[in-house]
């Protein structure tokens, strides 16, 4: 399938099931990652605590586990709920933000990859880096390194961890070891709104919840998020009027658009 | 009074005494919520630990209770919260998030309308009716069953429980046992947007801290929070821009609008 | 410096040295106050678990502290991050949200004050002279008391402590002691969006990131949030579009706006 078709029938499978995306993520985006989760046309669930989320993860299409407000006690809980996701087949996606920056976190990430199946790991190039053992530099949440010349380097980890790898920048890169895609869609407006990194990965979940290969799931999840990116950075006024805007952009897209702006490609 | 004056009445005696409301809520909507307060024109404070909710309520007009991330600690808070109020006078709104998914949140639900005098109960049908021991199938906490042939279920229940039950989806019912409102206002868009129900609860809770009688706060703040709906969906371009225009609307709701636009009845 | 110099050298050295703020703050406001600082050119980190707030506190240009939805635990990795701050010369701002209202606040801040070396303390009049020991009545999070006559006050409390004092209101009051400026910039809406204070307390950590003089960063956070604010309250439609298009003001705040728009003067 062409890049267009992949995102396309994606998202009609979305619209059409309207998943469950049980996600266990940061304070910070939560709001703004619930609303996107509802613009793709899934429902988001947000249960933290350990006492609910492996028994509220039954009810999902995908777990989205993300590390950006961490503590002790809920990388438990994710480990809880992801281990009944994996029992059930759920997909797991992860979002290591700010792996690197601390112990905590980069012990923390590589548990969670250690202990669970991840169908599809999301973060930047320093995150995913950091968390595949290579030298990572990262600069906060929003370091934003290339990933030109590291693509044998994430496929490689995407080999070995057997988890689709979902590289985002400038330019996205998707791999699962085997097959590779860059997508060039988005906005450089989207690096000034907080949340846009983990919105990628909600993306990326609704899609896993409602197609079958997670390759397939990480590139459709991207390219959308992009598209209505771009939609959206040429119709507000800058990074505040972005956000209602690219929540629109998202609600409103169609194969139209995708086919009309989709700048994606698998390479091998 | 008609519906029309009560909705009327209570927001001029918002606006007036400026309440403040208490809020033990969930952490995706916080924001969202507390400028729902400020633009019906009264003042949010959050103040989720169990070491100053029961001291911070003492300084409310109402006190909402809402279990959307709800953890252990966080249920100790709320009915700590609850009991001063209770001793106060001080009206509890309750809103069961999620009750009927989990075990967790239908326990917790259970055990503060067990252990708490609740003013008003505000959820959708199958939370409502997952809290009532009547079987709900709740689908996330974005069901929004049908009420239609259910009132005398949910009159039962309030006459049990001595609570105004306000049941929220495309058509609300209000019910204290005796008298039942149904109100029409609102709009589809508003099912796509994160933490319109909770909004809904925030906004009975801030008619229920300026009027005397629950059940007409409950109807009241519904019906303003529906025609404040309605009149941003007519102007908004999705669920993104119909947020800030929501606010507005509601922050520049007038007799006017709620006189021309109000569909309520009180049935009986 | 004129204040307009100050603050749009302020702004310069934000933008070109993009300085990481590390927040930790309440659940409320995360999302806008990030948005703020990305705004503003600089980076949010919000990284609130003991485990590694002080950890995360190293690559930081400034910490702000903000007790908004404060819990014991809260208050010590505050508490940990801070005296890491102070030994690495990092700018500590604290924002003492409701201090006044319950003992935990009250005493938190006082405890926040005694044990760190506070740059910069920004509140509202009531929280600020609750911290300094004088009377203040607290009114919610949203007290707006006149601190006219109350420089002498806020003067003392600025030399006692060795903390720069930014009391905002409907005029601003910022004190180190010897040096006492006004900033009259603002809008009245502004006091109906939840979290404009605690984004000028973030605007001033910004600023306090990038310049020497704490005293110069309060003044020039200060006018830059209230610059933006007046902006937006002139092209938007009520609260709710307000705060998008007062981040896309602060994003596109230049030195021509703040020249013509600054209404700040240092009194000695």
């Amino acid at each position: 399938m062409r890049p267009a078709e992949i995102t396309c029938s994606g998202l009609a499978a979305i619209r059409s099931s309207k998943p469950m995306i049980h996600h266990i993520t940061n304070t910070v985006v939560m709001n703004f990652t619930a609303n996107v989760t509802l613009c793709l046309g899934a429902a988001p669930v947000m249960a933290p605590c350990i006492e609910e989320s492996p028994e509220m993860v039954r009810f999902a299409g995908a777990l989205l586990l993300n590390i950006g407000t961490l503590y002790p006690d809920l990388v438990k809980s994710m480990l809880s709920a992801g281990r009944v996701a994996n029992e059930l087949g759920i997909p797991v996606i992860f979002d290591p933000v700010g792996a690197g920056a601390t112990r905590l976190r980069t012990d923390s990430a590589k548990m969670i990859t250690r202990e669970l199946e991840i169908a599809i790991i999301r973060g930047n190039a320093g995150e995913v880096l950091a968390l595949s053992g290579a030298d990572g530099k990262v600069r906060g949440v929003d370091s934003m390194d290339s990933v030109e010349g590291r693509i044998g380097l994430l496929s490689s980890f995407a080999a070995d961890s057997g988890s689709v790898i979902a590289v985002t920048g400038a330019v996205d890169t998707v791999t699962d070891g085997n097959r590779t895609a860059r997508i060039e869609n988005g906005h450089s407006l989207m690096g000034m709104v907080t949340g846009t990194g983990c919105s990628a990965s909600t993306s990326v979940a609704c899609f896993a919840a409602a197609m079958e290969d997670p390759f397939h799931a990480a590139l459709g999840g991207l390219a959308a998020l992009g598209i209505a990116g771009e939609h959206a950075a040429g119709v507000c006024d800058g990074p505040g009027t972005f956000v209602p805007c690219f929540l629109d952009a998202l609600s409103s897209l169609n194969s139209e658009t995708i086919e009309s702006r989709i700048r994606a490609e698998i390479l091998s």
